[in-house]
């Protein structure tokens, strides 16, 4: 029997929520699978279950599985950029420091998310072009807090790559038999130093 | 009606090849097809039908399609390694810089299957120990030529990141706007001598 007005035994499990905060609370649970499986087993029938709602709501937001990987992945992006962005009213090499810092501990913190980030998300065109992304802004950034030339982005840019593989190593190593993140951080500066003037 | 003796219709399509053979005919034809799309995409029956033998006799050789996706990654990487190998005889900065050309050469004749290669391989895990593998090797192979320290390993390890974003930037700007593959050559041998100061 239907009844649109009664409150069906399901309604408690479903909240309502604008637009905006289901697209969050959906890209937020695709995230926190992430970090653990690689995007093409983060499920959309599994997202949809744990926030409550149909499939059939979860394709309104998200057109395509592929649409929803892709908007998790740019999430993930952003979310690496805003974890190690340099306090706004830092400025030259103190901005530098603050990156490096907040940089390796986000590999150090999440060493097989971010693993997951760059070396493999499903696609190949998909993780080139994501990681392409990556090291563009970063790299921009660098070059911004630094006020460097453009001529200087190429080497900027490898430095980046140059940067994370560090962090990769320095991360996998036990804390107490590896350099301090101290000396790390004053390696990659003095790295960007040398290289910029080759 | 079987006749094991006969000549079946089928017969010219299937040539009988030596374990060895078989296998590196089944590994070459993965490897052509994975220079145009993911390891994931890579069909054993495809693999199979191509060879002209069944699905079962290929996985006489690898027991499950992540068998066989293994082993063709693997052959991607030592056949990188083959291709940017110095001449046996060079030493020092002769064979740096042989290395060095192979090396952006092969990234330029071969950009997507590197992307994928590094970028790409399917799940997270597989893709962030091939790179691990391609670049140790590498890094391996830079430190004995110039006869290198063991505590210069990390320095060399980060700079074969740093080489392999400025090839894959390198070889994305067409030949007549870009440096030449010396002026890049130069650069990277000079960014190691920088590195390894600081």
């Amino acid at each position: 029997m239907l009844n649109s007005v009664s409150i069906t035994p399901e309604a408690p499990r479903r909240v309502r929520l604008s637009p905006d905060d289901r697209r969050r609370q959906l890209l937020g649970i695709g995230l926190r699978m992430l970090v653990e499986r690689p995007i093409q087993d983060v499920s959309v029938d599994e997202v949809a279950a744990e926030a409550g709602i149909s499939r059939t709501l979860l394709f309104h937001y998200f057109p395509t599985k592929t649409d929803f990987h892709d908007a998790v992945v740019e999430a993930a992006v952003r979310r690496v950029l805003r974890n190690t962005a340099a306090d706004q009213d830092a400025t030259g090499e103190e901005a530098l420091t603050q990156f490096l810092r907040r940089y390796l501990e986000q590999v150090e913190r999440r060493r097989e998310f971010y693993l997951a980030l760059v070396f493999g998300n499903g696609t190949f065109a998909l993780g080139g072009e994501r990681v392409e992304t990556l090291r563009e802004q970063l790299s921009g950034r660098v070059q911004a807090m630094l006020g460097l030339r453009d001529a200087a982005r190429p080497v900027v840019h490898a430095w980046t790559a140059y940067v994370e593989d560090r962090a990769l190593l320095w991360s996998s190593v036990p804390a107490r038999q590896r350099t301090t993140i101290e000396a790390e951080i004053d390696h990659c500066r003095r790295a960007l130093q040398a290289l910029l003037s080759t």
